[in-house]
């Protein structure tokens, strides 16, 4: 296989899906992209769960964009998801809008989008979806699952609903269940879209306003969370513009324009609804204390557990939490706090240190299981 | 004196000013308050200066109401700034909207609200008006000057503009200048304002629809930054409301509820177009380096500096930032931070902390004006 991983999104039809509100969500599509070839046994398949707002489109070039995936620093050949060694397998969650069945995708019932008719999902709801994913591609057990943010708690979720189908868990920058500070801030960004008035309670798809200030600034927000004080001082400090003009409110920090920026760029590719559906599914998310994994199921299940030390949106004591609840239950779980000064968005840009640590983790996996026949 | 404090909120007109922007603004009316009595040496005034939201109301229960003043625990008699004592002085600043002009004000040549023909002002300006008041007030110099947060913003530029008007001064969680972090949580405000379609830029009084769902998504933002991790925690934890329906995306954690309610009930007291000016002159203020005080104006002003170990809004390396400033420009200054839960509100709720090191600190510096004779 070359360097230049190439990739298409693939669609599969999981039918009728029965969410954990016992409500049905009949004809439900999942977007996906696979990498690297699987074996006969069918034992090197990693699933890469994504953060909120990413999508299935996780490595190498699309077919139709030169869009790098969002993870192609981690996953291709030779990288820390080996494409020459493993099978990776990245869809778009339940509730979004990058090809999976959301908020934005038409009710079979009425042949129009569904609005806020959608079902609240859960993450628990993601995994069984993804789960069908799996079943679909005939893989009994993945070699591992992985993810930051959101996707460090499907990761959580695979190991609480099916630990008896995964060798290894790898959750990063992420907790066993959002924090209040972590919920205020998904609601302040809910509000900001239900304050618009074109997001008219949801109703908005093929309408002439459509509810981008909300969702832009709603956004904003986000990417002050996803950023540290110190990496914000090191890109922008208080530079000001080339084009400031303080008499009025346009911006006039360079860092007030890219927070601008990234907002207005946002809303061409992401869903106001989803924003809502996906935001809630994470503050829903407890699998702390009873809901905790149920160790007998699986008393092999390995998990490395990544935090990084300025991320203050998921800190460091919560993937503390998570070891501390691992280690109770007597399962392998090996805990590193990458030095970083990128604050949330590490996960995504401390590649060189991840790869170190998820290559080596991963090939004892696999090299355990080749010892085991 | 009594034990409750009653009060007063009192008018001065000032004038015209001229701004640091060089424009000028006819016609200046400061709301203030005072407790105590001034002495007839006139050397016992302390000046207050409130944070960002706050007003002239600082202590005892104003006549119209029976509302505590927002610093009601530190002044009083007996207490922290002790009005059996000291003259106690605090004014509603520049651009404000509880009493001082500000964009909401009648615009003298139109005979209509400001809106954004209201110019730009500063920190700098705040504290020319404030200024014109101490004059006014017949008073020569202060014994002190004292406020937190952005308050304490305008105590850095008493000492940087009229340092030889001071005998000291207590800037508590408070910077010399905003960082990128800060600037961005003010900007996302601002943009929250800004994407109302109400707000109409900026000119919105009297009209049937006001800005007041950007204003509480902004002010809901504000809340968060203002407490901490751990003490939202303490307050809220994952607790759900009473009347709970996951359902919809009405509020469901208390957290939410709480921060919805805080939103909601500021739309009453607050202009949407005050908070625009107050935060840009929060992001402009900047008297670090070159524009730091000149010490050969008062070498014997002194320093008490304050920060809250939780505070991760004005975090206690910026406070220390100050003090290094001062140290280096040989002045005296004392810095404690105070072990708190509370993030930024500490400032409003240490008051034990807080009145032992102020009590301790103005008697020292009364004493030895005393002593001056």
């Amino acid at each position: 296989m070359g360097k230049n991983l190439t990739s298409q999104t693939q669609y599969f039809n999981a039918g009728k899906l029965i969410l954990t509100s016992k409500k049905e969500l009949a004809d439900v599509t999942i977007a996906y992209e696979t990498y690297g070839v699987l074996n006969e046994r069918k034992n090197n398949a990693v699933l890469i769960a994504h953060a909120f707002t990413g999508d299935a489109h996780a490595a190498g070039l699309r077919g139709d964009s030169n869009k790098p995936g969002w993870w192609d620093n981690m996953i291709g050949p030779g990288k820390a998801f080996d494409t020459d060694k493993y099978f990776v397998i990245c869809s778009n969650v339940l509730g979004g809008c990058a090809g999976t069945t959301g908020p934005s995708s038409i009710n079979p019932e009425t042949k129009k989008p569904y609005g806020l008719d959608f079902p609240i999902v859960t993450i628990e709801d993601m995994v069984l979806a993804q789960k069908k994913l799996i079943d679909f591609l005939g893989i009994k057990k993945l070699l591992s699952v992985a993810g930051g943010s959101m996707g460090g708690m499907q990761v959580l979720q695979w190991a609480v609903s099916y630990p008896e189908m995964l060798e290894s868990a790898i959750p990063i920058a992420t907790s066993m269940k959002h924090s209040p500070q972590q919920i205020a801030f998904n609601e302040v960004a809910r509000q900001s879209i239900m304050a618009d008035a074109n997001w008219n309670k949801g109703d908005y798809y093929g309408k002439e306003g459509q509810p981008d200030s909300g969702l832009a600034v709603a956004r904003m927000i986000g990417h002050i969370t996803y950023m540290s004080d110190k990496s914000m001082e090191e890109k922008f400090s208080r530079n000001k513009k080339a084009n400031d003009d303080s008499s009025d409110f346009a911006a006039e920090f360079e860092v007030e324009g890219y927070l601008k920026y990234r907002g207005d760029s946002f809303v061409r590719r992401f869903d106001a609804n989803s924003y809502l559906y996906i935001t809630k599914a994470m503050d829903l998310f407890d699998v702390s204390g009873k809901n905790f994994i149920n160790e007998t199921k699986n008393k092999n299940l390995k998990f490395l557990v990544m935090s990084f030390a300025s991320d203050w949106l998921y800190p460091s004591y919560q993937s503390e939490d998570i070891v501390k609840a691992l280690k109770l239950k007597g399962l392998n779980a090996t805990y590193i706090e990458i030095k970083s000064t990128y604050g949330h968005d590490a996960f995504l840009l401390e590649a060189e240190d991840e790869t170190k640590l998820v290559k080596y983790f991963l090939s004892k996996v696999s090299k355990e299981i080749s010892g085991d026949k």
